[in-house]
């Protein structure tokens, strides 16, 4: 008898006919003889119609009252899917992210999990229950009704699946796993068999949207498998997990890009020491997160900081480094909101020389132009032209021969 | 300093302009210096959509698992008029049922107070905070989420009321207070100052829709006092509270109607004894709340028993007498769902014979024939032909001069 941690997001719980759906497949999960814990999300775009009342209602948005008003959404979801169980002759039972023993700290909005006291779900499944868990959220430790944040299902189920030493975390999605690049950009795309937690992660950080990338790092932090896959097609999906010594690596798994980010140049800044430590400190204290920086060679005793922002951070990023323009001696402040990264992932990259040279090429010969260069052991990325970077994911893929088996 | 615990329903706190509009009230109570505990429904029609999404979800309905959903919708409504409350600069913290200590027993969907631990109720006003209890919720002594039933706010009112031995306990509603009889039968209708909890509890009987009835029973139980009043016009409401026997009682405070019973008649049974005993422990066996009962007098050793039911029974109650007719050798089972009922209502009627004479002499003499008749202490109660029964209402409004001062 195995012990499955399922987590359904959203979209796999949309509306009534999905929330039976997904029972389904529990109840089949069930009378295979396994032991069953879900973690759900709230169904559809619940979130954010919550969101939108909170916004109507009130310009301030205390976290306390934001995390009680938000976790409605799992309950709801939680509740209903455990009447559709029910419906179908299964035993079951939904619990908060409190009564599961959730226990997180206090930054209400983006709370994180210290601790997992799960003796309620366990008395549930030694009761031959399926227990169903809201997701993304929990209790602090003030006692305080938290929400764990977007995403925070995804680290529900993995933190639950540690704490309950499951023997798989199964993340159903809207996706049917991990691919060599988007399926819409790059139609000979592949789904990926497995993945080390490190190129997930770096994956997640070069914009591919799922899982989330907290979940991920818990994964890795605590060893915990991670199984990403389809609520609607079912078929199996992409294994997470602790890359294995023994099997050699892909030298490229996949390419991803990423269009939300913008970029700012400050020019004709002196080369001299402080510059880029006032500038970024003074970005930081306006909790903008600063991803790619890099500084040109010095010409004639000044230089140009370009970094990447959130998009949405990019008014006050440039509004910023106006207002630092005298002090450290800038000659302009230029955004660019019209750029995208791609980026090449790959566990083997660091033991092959060559592929930033190959990528440099690839991309030249398609004549588009990189205009920063970033890059971790086992990530390449590259800043392009917005509207030239599904090319480059393209022609990446092609190059590393991404589409064969 | 007083301590005032308000009662808000869910048209009070239909939408997000509502909801502010409560804020407001809220703030210039606290500004006049006192200290406020909130009950909250769930906003406007919320409660139905969730047992609408429950209904497309599944055919089974599991007591917990519907409690967990129906509550997340007075969990949305606390948060949102915390969130209006701090807008306006009013320090408030929201609790569930579970949080405010409001436990019951482990009946789900009508769960039952057994005890209010208020402590985190009387920390939050330790702390100069206004206190947004969810209403109609509680935790079971099992530690499950508990439902206390549709009208459940009021009862959360008044158990807070008495747990915090407050000042008063107002019942803000959509109406301005209680009548003389319904406005829109009665124009002439006049708002009653005081209304002794007896009185209160026969009109809630006879088809006064406000206050809950059960916050009523629990309000005369445990001796708080209660305001009905309205959350439109903010106009001072009717006190409900225990009869003073140094006032005089009016013999007439108002005349109620309902039109939501049905009429069934099981004519020609043999006037022998058990007869009506098998018949009213069969219906009580199905759940049906037989409300008016009367019986003719005998003729030719038959007789004819007549019974009033709620209109959604008269199906299952005709049916139930069907399928004893010849066990208890009726003739005949007859249903009649085109009947109301009239009441007065009076807590001075007890030491004031003649009122019933009256009673029937004003209907008579609107041509408007009794077909039963039911009687308390303090009530009186005629069944009418349905569409009579506004005119009925208007006649005695009249007879009894309920419209003087």
């Amino acid at each position: 008898m195995a012990l499955v941690v399922m987590k359904f997001g959203g979209t796999s719980v949309g509306d009534a006919e999905r929330m039976r759906t997904v029972a389904d497949y529990i109840a089949r999960t069930v009378r295979r003889g396994n032991q069953v814990v879900v973690a759900v999300s709230a169904m559809g775009k619940e979130t954010d119609e919550l969101l939108h009342l909170a916004a109507q209602v009130s310009n301030t948005h205390p976290g306390r009252e934001m995390d009680m008003l938000i976790t409605a959404g799992e309950r709801k979801a939680m509740a209903l899917l455990c009447m559709a169980l029910h419906d179908i002759g299964i035993e079951s039972a939904s619990f908060t992210g409190s009564q599961a023993g959730i226990i997180t700290d206090c930054e209400h909005t983006k709370a994180k999990i210290l601790e997992v006291r799960a003796d309620r779900v366990r008395e549930a499944l030694a009761a031959g229950q399926v227990a169903v868990v809201g997701g993304a959220q929990g209790v602090s430790t003030d006692r305080e009704v938290t929400f764990l944040g977007r995403g925070g299902t995804d680290t529900t189920a993995v933190a639950l699946a540690r704490a309950l030493d499951a023997d798989s975390c199964e993340i159903y999605t809207d996706v049917s796993g991990v691919f060599t690049a988007d399926p819409r950009v790059v139609p000979e795309a592949r789904r990926l068999k497995r993945l080390s937690f490190e190129e997930m992660l770096e994956m997640c950080a070069a914009g591919c949207p799922k899982p989330a990338m907290r979940s991920v790092e818990f994964a890795r932090n605590h060893q915990v498998r991670l199984h990403v896959r389809s609520a609607f097609t079912w078929e199996p999906g992409t294994w997470i997990e602790e890359e294995d010594p023994e099997v050699e690596q892909a030298i490229i798994s996949a390419v991803t890009s990423d269009s939300s980010e913008a970029k700012v140049t400050v020019a004709g800044v002196p080369d001299h020491p402080g510059v880029a430590a006032r500038l970024f400190r003074a970005l930081a204290d306006r909790s903008i997160n600063v991803d790619m920086i890099e500084q040109n060679v010095s010409l004639a005793g000044t230089t140009d900081i370009s970094f990447t922002v959130p998009r949405e951070d990019l008014k006050t990023a440039c509004e910023t480094a106006e207002g630092l323009k005298v002090e450290i001696e800038a000659r302009e402040v230029l955004a660019d909101p019209d750029i995208a990264t791609v980026s090449l992932i790959g566990a083997g990259m660091k033991t092959h020389p060559g592929i930033s040279a190959t990528m440099f090429e690839t991309l030249a010969n398609e004549g588009i132009n990189i205009e920063m260069i970033s890059t971790s052991s086992i990530r390449l990325t590259c800043v392009v032209r917005a509207e030239l970077v599904d090319k480059a994911v393209v022609s990446l893929h092609r190059a590393f021969k991404l589409e064969g088996e």
